[in-house]
């Protein structure tokens, strides 16, 4: 699929069977947003929901909204609504904490299980190339646990087969790469390791919302991600986490805080988890944040992910088209696969002046973001790209490269944010 | 200081030096709100800063807000606005996370701090009445981390003493019990505790912005706290961290995520700490719930501690005197301490039928909370609390008691939060 006329892309825009969505969120004039994948668009009921929250709820509910407004209920409420899109099941998911922390939950769980099944499984294995956080968090948790843990990466999805082995407790991956965009085969990476004896985490956080998710189908084990990107929750809203049911309740997490306790207001000394996924809950959450999630996943649930993933990939292949065809004459390289079966929603082409180029399309008003080294990254979401704006936005591409102007931009390391 | 009129209360609101500060409050009519120690009252100016952050920096901004609005800033810039309340200096306090989360860092820090100094200190001692959460996260750690770690409780203060020995690791206690309202002498348990090799954490979540605290005066080491309870963020907006300059730049810990690295935009798959106290942060922060603290800190910054304490020193005399007189035929027991220096901000009174009393308020319009077993409590938040309002709860709680009503509420362990 190539439209090479923006009167073609015009014509997909009006076929377009999300076209509708598109009008439901607030989006800034005079800017192609292609940083979906870092910060969503703002849904427009977000406001009136905010304000709802902070006049109503807290300013006359006050304490009672904890019942009243069903704050205690939304950490699972939204898991609910979440799970669908990453082929999770009623009561499987909560909204909870951020990213990092949960991935530390469902680290130590994991170390956890391994412990009892087979105590000489002590390696994390991990791509070099994960997002940076993962191996992070990774390393803080097999530090403070000492005794001989510890992390293995390897540096290409093709090593990562080899590199499990009878010492790996935990395979950790994130399912669409942050930077290249390449997206793993869940279900047959989470066959080998079980082959094996090892436990998956998957960070889902370029992929829900992105592409279909079959966490339960794939036997993934335990899965984290966010909802600030695809999923339009707002700035830093708070991240999701997932457990397969088999695993759940020989869950033990250390992050072990009141909202996870069997009997919360009991006030007991000792900790015992609730049923279920609430255990993974731990201290009071950020309430105005964690309530607009509400409103990202109220869009997700007037489609579904087929129809999103079979125009985010008609969004992509035009973008990689338009780019390798008028903007043949730069020395732009492909980084993201060609394959469709191994692609996220967002596409990064690597240029020498990457940093500068990104820099001059954001004055132009082609919002794209930069990740060392020399990417220029572009992410495509299918509930509020245009086809029309992939062509705009590969227009000045091409007009920001032939004329040379961005040369003059300096090159930082300080960025805009994952 | 004893007001035993109405008419003497009007006059000390009409004195109070704190009066035009109510004002900046958006308080419900029909309420008197005894209960800012669980959830603060919203600040006017919450509703527009919500607003501004939803429409302008999350919807036009989109991801350039992390640069052009400061978001990336937020955690050190409050930080540095919420250290004069709590006697910490410039660039030692972070808003970020949750209390139990930051509670889990200084732990896990101090505990490494040990395991260099003196590797046999292995025990956490606490209270049994320490708010369940801390104690929760305690045994959360110490499980993770096998190898000998455990919790000692102690059942009073007067039994802290006898059970910091030469196995202690750390002393963790929270300033302000949040059931009965006695507060600890930070100094003098500091010293003790120093003094036999163990490192202190506190909780200040009943202390920060209800009563002086001086951190660094006291030689405390490590200090989590809630800016949702007197300091007014918003239902679960995130929580601080402090630690002792002298221990921080030795500063290890666990929940290493990208916003506490030295370089984070550099995406490097190494973690290496920040200098200072951002090393503390962790994952991606909860924008809208998190800015919204600077509206409380805004009227702090109007005042200080000292006024505040002598107002609420007067409110909890003013409660207690006229509870002891005015319902003196019923079997309320004072459980809070009546010498000052042992007193926060908030007053408890055990009745047999506490649970019931409190709802009964509660349908009346004075909200106050319950706690396990028999506690009514009510919180006195300087900045927005009247005289007057403190006759007129004692006053409903004096015809609750009397007319004999709330005998027909049944008892329920479900209730409010902390």
């Amino acid at each position: 699929m190539t439209a090479m006329t923006r009167e073609q892309c015009l014509a997909l825009d009006q076929e377009d069977p999300l076209r509708r969505l598109r009008d439901q969120f607030a989006l800034p004039q005079g800017v192609i947003y292609l940083d979906g994948n870092s910060l969503g668009a703002r849904p427009r009921s977000a406001a009136a929901r905010a304000a709802e929250v902070v006049s109503e709820e807290w300013g006359t509910g006050l304490i009672r909204s904890w019942n009243t407004a069903g704050w205690f209920e939304l950490p699972q409420r939204l898991g609910n609504m979440l799970a669908p899109l990453i082929g999770a099941g009623e009561d499987e998911v909560v909204v909870t904490d951020t990213t990092s922390s949960n991935l530390f939950k469902v680290l130590a769980a994991a170390l956890r299980v391994q412990q009892t099944r087979d105590p000489k499984r002590k390696v994390i294995v991990s791509e070099a190339s994960n997002f940076p956080t993962d191996l992070y968090i990774a390393q803080g948790l097999a530090d403070l646990l000492q005794q001989g843990y510890s992390l293995r990466l390897v540096n290409a999805p093709e090593e990562i087969d080899a590199a499990v082995d009878a010492d790996t407790a935990v395979l950790m991956l994130t399912h669409v790469n942050y930077k290249t965009g390449e997206m793993l085969d869940m279900a047959s990476v989470t066959e080998m390791a079980h082959a094996r004896g090892a436990l998956t985490v998957w960070d889902l956080a370029h992929s829900a919302g992105a592409v279909p998710v079959a966490l339960k189908a794939s036997g993934a084990d335990y899965a984290v991600g966010c909802t600030y990107k695809y999923l339009n929750g707002g700035p830093g809203s708070p991240a999701f986490l997932w457990v397969a049911p088999s695993l759940r309740d020989a869950f033990w997490q250390p992050l072990s805080g009141w909202w996870g306790h069997a009997a919360p207001f009991a006030m007991e000394p000792g900790y015992r988890p609730r049923e279920g996924v609430a255990r993974f809950l731990c201290g009071t959450q950020p309430i105005a944040s964690l309530a607009m999630v509400e409103c990202g996943l109220d869009i997700y649930a007037q489609t579904d992910m087929a129809v999103l993933r079979a125009k985010s990939l008609m969004l992509t292949d035009l973008f990689i088209a338009l780019v390798e065809t008028r903007c043949a004459a730069h020395p732009l390289e492909l980084v993201t696969p060609r394959a469709h079966a191994r692609r996220g929603s967002h596409v990064s082409f690597a240029h020498p002046d990457g940093f500068a180029v990104v820099q001059a399309l954001i004055e132009r008003g082609v919002i794209g973001d930069y990740r060392e080294p020399r990417i220029a990254r572009f992410g495509f979401t299918p509930l509020y790209t245009s086809f029309t704006e992939v062509w705009d936005a590969v227009e000045i591409l091409r007009d920001v490269l032939d004329s040379g102007t961005y040369k003059a931009e300096r090159h930082q390391t300080r960025g805009l944010v994952t």
